[in-house]
């Protein structure tokens, strides 16, 4: 799928998260030339989440010259690449699962569309671009509202029998409380934006957003810091299951508790410390570099002239 | 690596495991045309291993007319599979970490060599010929006195960075027991023979065999039940936390304790259906079918005319 680069060629990368969509436009290479970013008409259902994309994507081709070779799409929930549709999504997404996405930009935009889940465009844009730049055996993991990942595997992304793979924040093992998907002591329940906000408020009465609990743990707030440490603490279980079942090297994370960084890393390190992987190496642990682009980022790189930097 | 069948050939297999060493011989396609077994000089080191493994062979390729195309050879431990050495053995081998195996082989026989772990060459064995044949993506996990593990994802076994994939049995979130490896909360604190010993003595005062359980779990024993019933919910939930990772739809078990198929296989049934896997998708579940053969087996198709019957 290379092309002769007669002239100068940009891709597009589309990430549509349930509250915000971000769309960049990168040089073959990846490197980002122009980037916006649009609320997600969710409510709206797949043809107005998609327009409100395009229409997003037209106006920053306006402010270039370069023609658009590709347009590469990370959305959330389970998607199906082959066919480029959105297989299970939240309910969150109004008319979104069955929606064929890269049909509906390759008929407006009459250039090749790819779809992928959203944490594996993260994870293909910090192994392309970002934190872990050419690692070949990663984890990604997104701390959000809720918990996501994704895993490189020799240098390729995985997806599983079922395109589901990655669904780590719904992995048992992390004590009995019960998940909003209906399974008890996943690990969603202790290291999720949401989960913080919950423990929080069970110990202080005061329900508030992780990052004013983030602000209150850095104020000297115990229970605001002992909620962080939880969420570091199965991280690393999480870590070293992984490790143990999958020999990876590397982890990534992202998401927004990762603003939190010196709050959750040094959790996350001590209890990593404290118990070693099986194989006795050392795990790289790496923070997002991309600054919230990395889905899109990686999303691009699907449509880019290597369509697949890290294999897939 | 296909070659001319002008005149019927055979490949070997070989498992070596602490106690016993297995060798078959097989047809190209993987029928056994014969097989022995003999006790594993572990404790004599790497050349007396081979040289008791070889002989075996050669008394087994005495009575074959055919001739030896290869040999491929599953060891306990972690294996580079690409020099043919032992990495990583436990104690009771002697000399066998740093040992070349497969040059070994290849300067006493004059044939191609190959080594893989002996867990991949159970789940190859499985896969290739066994309960799970033809299936892309497979657990395996085996139950003996410790617990191995082995992963094939899209048709290709797992090697993972350090040659060390599969380690479910020190995969943590097993409650707070010590495991041999100096970990706590393994998988291997529950479900291995050691384990089913270790929790019907501390119950009954009564130190004995797994197999010995098991008769008496059979015999309406409540303590002998209850030790394998809590072997299985451990499996179980390792089969879990795999497919959700993993998105693995099959899983096949081997090893000593799956003897007692009929205690093991309802617990994990049960556990299973109480808490189904994020994909939501069932999951296929096998009990070894190739009556203590599998690695070997497995050995075998590593040398066959397909070398990677299920891709490596």
């Amino acid at each position: 799928m290379t092309r002769p680069l007669t002239h100068p060629t940009v891709v597009a990368g589309v990430d549509i998260g349930g509250t915000t969509t971000q769309v960049v436009l990168c040089t073959p290479d990846l490197a980002v030339v122009a980037h916006t970013q649009i609320p997600t008409p969710a409510a709206q259902g797949g043809p107005a989440m998609i327009r409100a994309a395009l229409d997003a994507l037209r106006r920053l081709l306006g402010q270039s010259p370069r023609r658009l070779a590709g347009v590469g799409v990370g959305a959330a929930g389970v998607v199906d690449t082959a066919t480029g549709r959105v297989l299970v999504a939240s309910d969150s997404f109004r008319d979104w699962a069955g929606f064929p996405v890269t049909a509906t930009i390759e008929a407006e935009l009459g250039v090749p569309a790819f779809l992928d889940n959203d944490v594996n465009a993260f994870l293909r844009g910090e192994v392309a671009k970002g934190a872990v730049q050419g690692e070949r055996d990663v984890l990604g993991i997104t701390l959000g509202t809720g918990v996501g990942g994704a895993l490189c595997l020799g240098g390729t992304l995985l997806d599983g029998a079922h395109g589901a793979a990655g669904e780590i924040g719904h992995i048992p093992g992390f004590g009995d409380l019960p998940c909003t998907c209906g399974g008890r002591g996943h690990l969603e329940t202790l290291a999720s934006g949401r989960a913080v906000a919950t423990h929080y408020a069970r110990r202080t009465g005061h329900r508030t957003t992780a990052r004013h609990i983030a602000a209150a743990a850095e104020n000297g707030d115990a229970d605001a810091r002992a909620v962080f440490h939880a969420a570091g603490t199965a991280v690393a279980r999480a870590v070293l299951i992984t490790a143990g079942l999958l020999d990876v090297t590397t982890v990534v994370l992202g998401g927004g508790l990762t603003h939190a960084w010196h709050l959750l890393h040094p959790a996350i390190r001590q209890a990593l410390e404290a118990e070693p992987p099986v194989s006795a190496q050392p795990i790289r642990l790496e923070r997002t570099r991309l600054a919230g682009h990395a889905a899109a980022i990686g999303a691009a790189c699907l449509a880019g002239p290597r369509p697949a930097p890290v294999g897939a």
